[in-house]
Formats: structure tokens, sequence, C-alpha cells
């Protein structure tokens, strides 16, 4: 059983549901909201034959055991991981990933995966070991987008990054001391973006496997962004780029 | 007084303080702690002769308000906002600001602080209500930006950008009925990019306001991004525009 937080999250899982590509089990709602996306809400479970239920406003928190629940949670079957194989085997030969070192804050993780999704990646990569989990908090951050992108859990990273490059993907890694500015160079057609955790960015082992370092230029006084403003800036550049049709504006 | 949490805040914080345009009035560390990073920042704070002070991790904990402090927290004089005129002062012909239409999140307020003081920004604007304060979440979030960007509080947000368009800028929205993709408009020399709130996005009498309303386009099902990783994605682009000297790709 898990959890989706707050009228995006929910919203986005009964598309899916309608699809038939997700499964809501049943749905609370805050007793007494007024609130007009909630109705369309209600609305649509009752077209899906999805059970509601009403409860006071405090009973919601405790369910969603956050107090930023918009007067809704939904119960849906459990999530779980997706195959490297499956993904790619569906994937369109200019495909993109995004693939995270270790990103630590479920927040974070979430919005990086709403991120992907909207700027058309295929899938997220995680590691096994020092990620965030696939829970509440990062399902209500990435607003739906769970129900759609598959998340590929990788035993080791780096042997990761190589099967990856097996697949023919280039490995571009976003680092403080890439040699090239992210938005100079030119995007592969199958390119995973690898982006370091919170705490110490990129480790060693994993820029070594990168093809190329890149880096965000900076030009205040802070070192670093927030990881998944890095990300949603990487991806969508790669996104900028596809649209327009642009081919190499510098090289490596 | 102000706490200022988490290395990557106190460090930039005491770049500041060096430098004059900040003031730690001492710091605190978890006893024990072997991190090469609060070593640096202890012998920084002996060169300054700012007061450390170690306690135990629990005790930096309750001081910082949240477990997330990597061992170390500083408390400096209490953030004031900006005035308008004065950043204006200082301002070059070819500035950017971000104006942000009730985001509530002191996190994302954080962030994006973070964000535009890196992509080169000379401001954050809010206005007076229903905006995230500038606690130590948000100080947290900014990674020591706070130290270095001013951040203006305008009574009105639509006044706030009559006043910004007599001073020469134009004012872009983010907003999903944008007819333009925001990477195929030209930025002005002097541009205010529009950012809505958590909720329910840039109000329409704000959106009115705008010279400009400009769209990320979104490939997957989710309608919209995260507020910070919105803003991170534009005002890099403003900053990639500038940087590759490069004029119109589209018309509006």
């Amino acid at each position: 059983m898990r959890r989706l937080i707050g009228i995006h999250a929910v919203t986005a899982a009964l598309r899916k549901t309608a699809k038939g590509s997700a499964a809501i089990e049943r749905i609370v709602i805050a007793r007494g909201s007024r609130n007009p996306r909630l109705q369309e809400i209600v609305q649509e479970c009752r077209r899906l034959g999805i059970p509601v239920r009403f409860e006071p406003t405090r009973a919601v928190g405790r369910l969603a055991r956050t107090a930023a629940h918009q007067g809704v949670v939904a119960q849906t079957s459990a999530r779980s991981y997706a195959a490297l194989e499956d993904v790619l085997a569906d994937a369109p030969e200019q495909c993109m990933l995004a693939v995270l070192d270790e990103v630590q804050d479920p927040r974070n993780l979430g919005a990086i995966i709403r991120s992907a999704e909207a700027a058309g990646a295929v899938g997220v990569v995680v590691p096994e070991r020092r990620s965030a989990s696939l829970g509440p908090a990062a399902a209500k951050a990435a607003a739906g987008a769970l129900e759609s992108l598959p998340v590929i859990r990788v035993k080791n990273l780096g042997r990761g990054l190589d099967e990856l490059k097996r697949h023919g993907f280039w490995a571009y890694g976003l680092d403080a001391k890439g040699k090239a500015d992210f938005d100079r160079v030119d995007y592969q057609d199958r390119c995973a973006l690898v982006l370091g955790g919170e705490r110490r960015g990129l480790r060693a082992k994993v820029a070594e496997r990168c093809d190329f370092l890149v880096r965000i230029p900076m030009e205040g006084s802070v070192p670093s962004l927030n990881v998944s403003v890095a990300a949603g800036i990487a991806l969508f550049e790669v996104g900028r780029q596809r649209r327009q049709g642009e081919r190499a504006i510098g090289k490596l």
C-alpha cells in the first residue's frame, strides 16, 4: 500500500488509473473542503468506481503524515522498481535518462522524477544504497510523475553506467570541475545525465565512469545549486537542443 | 539574531564576513566531528576572531531545529530586506530579477535565491503577504546566497511590477498558458522573471501585468514543475542566451 498526497499527485494517478497503468485503491478527502479541484477528484472517482471516504482534516493529516495534504490522500498498490531492459525495450533511439549518485533527500528525488518526466526522459536510475526511497515524501514531490516514469534501481552505479554504455548511452556527469559548460556541448542521441548527491556531489569513481564532465556556470558566490534544480536545468537543456534541432555549439 | 545551518551556508557567510558584507556573531560546532570542512570553518573563525563553541550533536540539533545541520550552526545579525532603489542603483543596465508571486514554501524560496544568485540575478522580489519568510529553512536552502543576494519586499506585487517597468524592466511571466516556449524568446536587457506560487501558479492579476507569458514545454503527463526547478530553468536560459550572445530565435 502506498499513499499519494495532494491534488497534483492524486489527479495524475487518477488519469493513469483511468488508462489502466496505475491502481488507486481508495481516496480519503478532508470533510467540508470547498476546493473545486477536490470536487473534480470526487467526481472522477465516482466515474471510475474508486471508493471515496470523507474524514476530518486532522485524520487526513495523520494519514498523510504531513499537514501539506491539500485535503486529499490516495492509497495505491505498492510501487516497484523497473528493470533497465524493460525500460530500454520500449525506448526510442533518441532517449534520455537521469542517473542519481546518492540523492538522499526524498523531496529532491521526487522533484527530479517530476522534472525528468516533464522533460521527456524515459527513466531515472538510482543505486540500491544511500538513495532516498520512493515513499510518500518522494511521491508528493513527484506530483504524479512516479505513476508514469519508471525508476530503475541498480546494485552498483558504476556498473550501471557500464551497462548503459553497452546500450549506446553516453554519460554526462554534472560536476563543478567539468571543463565544458553544460549548454555548449552536443548531447548524443542516447544520453545519461549523471548527478551527484546533496552532500558530496559526484563521487570520484562515478565521475571517472562518465564520458564527459560538464558544469553549470556559476556567476555568484555560491558554489553549487540544489540538485533538483541542477537536474531540471540540464534535462531541459537537452530538451531545448532536441526541440530546436541544434547541433554542437562548442567542443569538449 | 538569525541562524545559518549547514556547511554550505556557513562557509558562504564566512566568506562574506571576511569581506565585511555580512556579520557572523558566533558559531556552534558538533563536538567530535571529524569532517575536514568543519575544521576549515573553525580555522577561518579563529582567523576572523569569531567565537566558536563546541556542543554535543543533540544540542546543535536543538539549536538548528533540524537534524540536517551537518554539525554546524552560525548565528548572524538579523536579515533585513533591501529597497528596490538601492538594488537598482548598483545594477548594470543588463540585469535580471526573479519576482515570486506567493511562493510559500521556505525551501523553495531559499532554493530560488540560491539559483538566482548563481545565475547572476541582481535580486529577488517578494510580496509582503503570503510569501515564505527568510527564516532558517529558507537560509539553509539558500546555502549562503542570502548573504549576497538582496531580497526586495513590495507591498503589492502588481504595483511592484509597474515600478519595475518604470525602471526599464520587461516582465516575463512563466505560465502553462503562455504562447511562446521560454527558450524561444529574446530576453530584454532588463528582465524580470515572474513565477507563481506552489498552489495556484501565477495569479490572473499578476499575469495580466506581465509583458509576455512564456511556458516551459512539458513532454510528459505532469502539468507543471516544482517552482524552484522552473525558476532555475528560466534563470539559466537567460544566462545561456547572454553568455552565448544569442539573439531572438523565435518571435512572440
